[in-house]
C-alpha cells in the first residue's frame, strides 16, 4: 500500500502549528496531493489546500495523518473505519496509548513510512445497535460501548445473553464492554484485564456490581451481545455511550441493544519497530515500583 | 433505658399485616402506648392509634419499630438520629444486613427487649453540608454520602482535603464517602474493605478512578473532609446522593461541599447476642466456597 | 466417535460405590468394553475387569469415564490428552466447573452419549517446559502454571517475554499463567477475568504484584511465553506449579521456562444442552445477590 | 523531650560514608554523646565512639538514627519499639514512606529537630505471639504479621477469631495483618486499603482468597486476633512472618496464634511540616495519570 492523497487533521494547541507546518512541508516535498479537515484549516489559518468535513476527508484519503492526543485519534477512527482508511498518529504533549510518533522523531518516521517501510496495527471496533420508532440506530466505539446509569443514583438492573445464550441478570451502576484497544481506558479503572491489541476478544466488565463474584468476563471476538434493561429499571434511567463521547437513549419499548464487532477494523500505521508493551511500560508506569517498601 | 411510647413503622408487602398486628398486640399486652407513622395507618388501614409524619413520630417515641428492610430501616435512622430515637428491625423476607429479628422470633426478642435485656449498637453517621445562595445545608446519611458524575459519560475531577491536609486531585466516577455501616454497600461494591461497625472511622472509596493507584483510604472519624469539584468539571455534572437517596445539586460558585460525623450516632437496638460475623458470614456467603475448584 | 472401550477412574468415596456399579451394570447392558484404573479396582474391590495405570487406561480406552470432583478430572485430563481420549466426568457431592453430570441424571446422559447424541467441549492445555542438567522436562496443566515463591518471606523477582518482545520485569508472589479453563481457579482468586472457555486465549494473572498496575493481562492462545527468574532471587525459592499439584524446581543456571499451549486440547464429553453459564451462575452464585443492601 | 545521646545505624552503601560523616561532624558540634551500632562502626570503619548491638544500641540512646531505606528503619524499629526510644530516619536514594529525611535537606533538618521544633510519630506496632513445647513466643511487626503457606502449592485453611468472636473460616494463600504503617505495603499488593497512621485499627487482608466476598476487614487496634490454622493442612506448611523477615514455624499440637496491638508505639521523629498525604502522591504516583486515555 502507497500513500499519496493525505488528509490532515490537527487539535488546536500551542505546539500544533509547528508540527502542522512541518508535515505540510513534508508532503509538498513528497509530492503528495494534501487534503485537509475544514475545522483544522481553520484553525491553523491555512487556505492552500482543500477542506472537507472528516467524513469526506477519510473517503477521499489513503492515510489520514492525526496530530493531536489519543482522544482526537479515537474520533478520528470512528469515521476512518467507515472508510478503511488507516490512520498514522503524530503525539503532542505526552506520548499516547495510539498515537506514539513524537514530533522530534516525525520526519525520521515519515520516510520510513513513505518509503513503504511500515506496520499494520488493526484493531477491532465494536458497534452497537437498536431499532426505535424512528428505526435502526447504529454507532461505533473503538474503545467501549458502555451502558450506565442516567439522572439516577441507584442501581440498574439488565440481562446479559451471548449469541442466544443467557449469561445473567445483573444488578450495577452499569457495563463496560470493551475492545483489547480499550482494555487500557475506562475498562481498566473498572477492574478489568489488559487484553492484548492481537486478541480477538470482547471484555465485559461490570461498574460497581451489587454481587460481589460479577467479575469482568473476556469472550471471543465474534460474539454477538444483547442488553437488555430490566426489572424497575425505566429506559430514561440509562444510556449508552460509545468511546465515551455521545450518549444515547435506549429505546422505552424494549429497553434492548446489540453490540458486535464491526465489519472492518482500524487500521492504524506505525513506523518499524512498534512495541505495545513498551508503551504498557510507559504509560502504566511498570518498572517505577510505585507502592509497598 | 426502658421503652413506653413505641413508633410503629411498616413497609407495605404481603407478609407486613400478619407481623403488624402481631406487633400490635403485643405492645398492648404490654401497655405499651402505641404510635403509627402516617402512611403506616393508611397501608394498613389502622385508625385506633394516633398518626404523624416520621420526624414527630421520632420525636414522641422512646422506641421506634421499623417493620421491612433495610432501606426501610436506613430511611427511618436518618430522621431518627436527629431524635436520638433508637431504632429496633423486624426483617419481613430476607434477613437484613441491619435489620435483624425474623417474624418467627420476633414475639421472643420483643420479650427480651422489654424486659431490658438488649445490646444498643451505635452506628455512627455522616454529614453533608455546602453553601448555596439560599444559605446552609445539610443532609444526612447512615451508610454513604457519595458524589458521581450526572448527565455526562465523561470522568469528573475533584479535590479532597482531609483536616485541612491536601489529599490528592483525583479524576474518577466519583467518590463514596461511607461510614463502617456502609461498608457492605456501594462501597463494597467499589472495591471497599468492611469497617467493622465498632471502630470509629470514615472511608473514602473512588468509583473507577483514572489513576490505578487511586485505592480505598481509611481515615479517622473524627476526620473533616472537604471536596472541591474542579478542572473542566461544572457543576451540573456532579451530585451528591445520600443513602442513595435524593441527590443534591452542588453549588456553582464554589463547587465544595464538607463531610463530618454528625454529632448523634443511631442506636440500633438488638435482642441479647447479636453478632456482627454470622450476619457478614450469612450476607457474604462466607463459607459457602463459591468459585475456585 | 462411538465409544466402545470404556476406561473407569472412580475417586473413592461414600456415593461411589453406588454410582460405579450402576456404571458397570449399564455398560454392560451397552455391551462396552470395561477397564479400570488400577487404584479404582483396588478400592471398590473389584477384579472381574482389566485394570491398568492411568496411562494405560488413557492409551486403551475411547472414552473415560471419571467419578468424582474437578481435582480427578483434572489429574485424569493431564493424562488422556497425552492420548487425546475424551472424558466424562459424573459428580459425587457438589457440581463442579467440568464435572456436570449428577448420578440422578447419570444413566439418562449416559443414554444420550452412547447414543451419539453429546456435544464436544474442547478445553486447551498449557506446557511447562525447562531445560537442565538432566536434559528437557514437561509439565502439563489443564488449569494454571504458577511461579510462585517457596521456602521464603519475601518478594520474587522475574522478567516475561511474550513471543519475544520482553514484557516487564516484576516483583511479586508470583505469575499465575492460566488457561481459559483454569480462569474460575486459581487465577479468578488472584483477580483475573473469567475468560469463555471456546477463547483461545491465555492469562497471565499477578500473585500479589509490587507495582499497583501490573494488572492481569490477556493473549492470544498462540503465544510462547518465557518466564526468566532474576534480580536477587536465587533458584530454590520460586517453584513452578501445574493446577496445583507437584511443584517443580527451576534449573539453578538459567533459572527460566517457558509455556505454551500443548499440541493436544483435553476434550471433555456433556449430554446434549450444556451450558458454561448456567455452571457460571451456579458456582458463582450469580442472582443471589450476596453482599450490598 | 531533648535529645543527647544519640544511637547512629547505617545501613552500608555507596552514598552512606558522605552522610554519616556530615551526621557525625553534626552531632559533635551539637555535643551530642554518638554511640554506633556495632555492624556500622564495622563497615564505616569509625573506632572514635563506643559501638553496641542494636538492644543496647536502643536501650542506651535517646535516639536512633537511620540511614539507610524504609527497610532498615523498619528492622531498627522492631528493636527500638522495646525501649520506648524514637527514631529518625534520614533516606539515601529514593524517599521512603517511613525515611522521609534527604541528605540535601539533612542538616537543616536536624537543627530544626535538636532545637525542639519536630513532631512525633507515633505508629502502633504488633505482636505475634504463640506457646509451644519450648514456652511462649513474641515477634513483633511495624508493618504486618502474615500467615502464609510455606513448602505447598496447595491452599491452606484457618479460623479467625476477633476478641472472641468467630468470623470465619477461610481458604486462602493466606492472611496479613497490618498496621497503619504497613498498609502501603504488602497489605496494599495484597488489595487491602489505605489506613491513615493515626487511625487506630488493624486490617485484615486475605491472599487470594478461594471465597470472593472474602474481602479485606477493618476492625479496632485494640482487638485481639486468633487465628488456627485447621482442616486438611499441617503446621509445617504454614508460616508467621513478621514485616517480611524472619519465618516462625507454627506450634504443631494446636496450630494456633494470637495477634494484638503492642504495649508502645514506635515513635517516629519528624523535623516541622511532614505530611502524610504527600508521601503518598509522590510514592503512589497519584497525579501522574498512569493509564487510561
Amino acid at each position: 500500500m502507497s500513500f499519496h492523497t493525505i488528509g490532515i487533521i490537527a487539535r488546536p494547541g500551542d505546539r500544533t502549528p509547528g508540527a502542522f507546518h512541518n508535515l505540510l512541508n513534508y508532503l509538498k516535498n513528497r509530492q503528495c496531493e494534501v487534503l485537509l479537515e475544514d475545522n483544522t484549516a481553520l484553525h491553523q489559518q491555512e487556505s492552500r489546500y482543500p477542506a472537507f468535513d472528516r467524513a469526506e476527508l477519510c473517503a477521499k484519503s489513503d492515510l489520514i495523518i492525526v496530530i493531536g492526543g489519543d482522544g482526537t485519534l479515537l474520533g478520528t477512527a470512528r469515521q476512518a473505519v467507515l472508510y478503511d482508511t488507516p490512520i498514522l498518529g503524530i503525539n503532542l504533549g505526552r506520548l499516547g496509548f495510539l498515537v506514539d510518533i513524537s514530533p522530534e522523531e516525525m520526519l525520521q518516521s515519515l520516510d520510513h513510512v513513505f518509503d513503504g517501510n511500515y506496520e499494520v496495527d488493526s484493531r477491532s471496533v465494536l458497534e452497537a445497535c437498536f431499532v426505535d420508532e424512528n428505526g435502526s440506530h447504529t454507532a461505533l466505539a473503538i474503545n467501549d460501548v458502555v451502558l450506565h446509569k442516567w439522572n439516577t443514583a441507584r442501581l440498574i438492573e439488565f440481562e446479559t445473553m451471548i449469541d442466544g445464550h443467557y449469561v445473567e441478570k445483573q444488578r450495577s451502576d452499569g457495563l463496560i464492554i470493551s475492545t483489547p484497544t480499550g482494555s487500557t481506558a475506562y475498562a481498566l479503572s473498572g477492574g478489568g484485564p489488559l487484553l492484548h491489541p492481537a486478541l480477538d476478544a470482547i471484555a465485559l466488565v461490570p461498574i460497581c456490581p451489587h454481587t460481589l463474584s460479577n467479575r469482568p468476563i473476556v469472550i471471543d471476538g465474534n460474539a454477538e451481545i444483547t442488553i437488555k434493561v430490566c426489572g424497575d429499571t425505566p429506559a430514561d434511567q440509562v444510556r449508552i455511550t460509545c468511546d465515551g463521547q455521545d450518549s444515547l437513549a435506549l429505546p422505552s419499548e424494549d429497553k434492548k441493544f446489540i453490540i458486535k464487532r464491526h465489519k472492518h477494523s482500524v487500521r492504524l500505521i506505525h513506523p518499524p519497530g512498534y512495541d505495545h508493551f513498551q508503551i504498557l511500560r510507559n504509560k502504566l508506569g511498570w518498572g517505577n515500583h510505585h507502592a509497598r517498601k
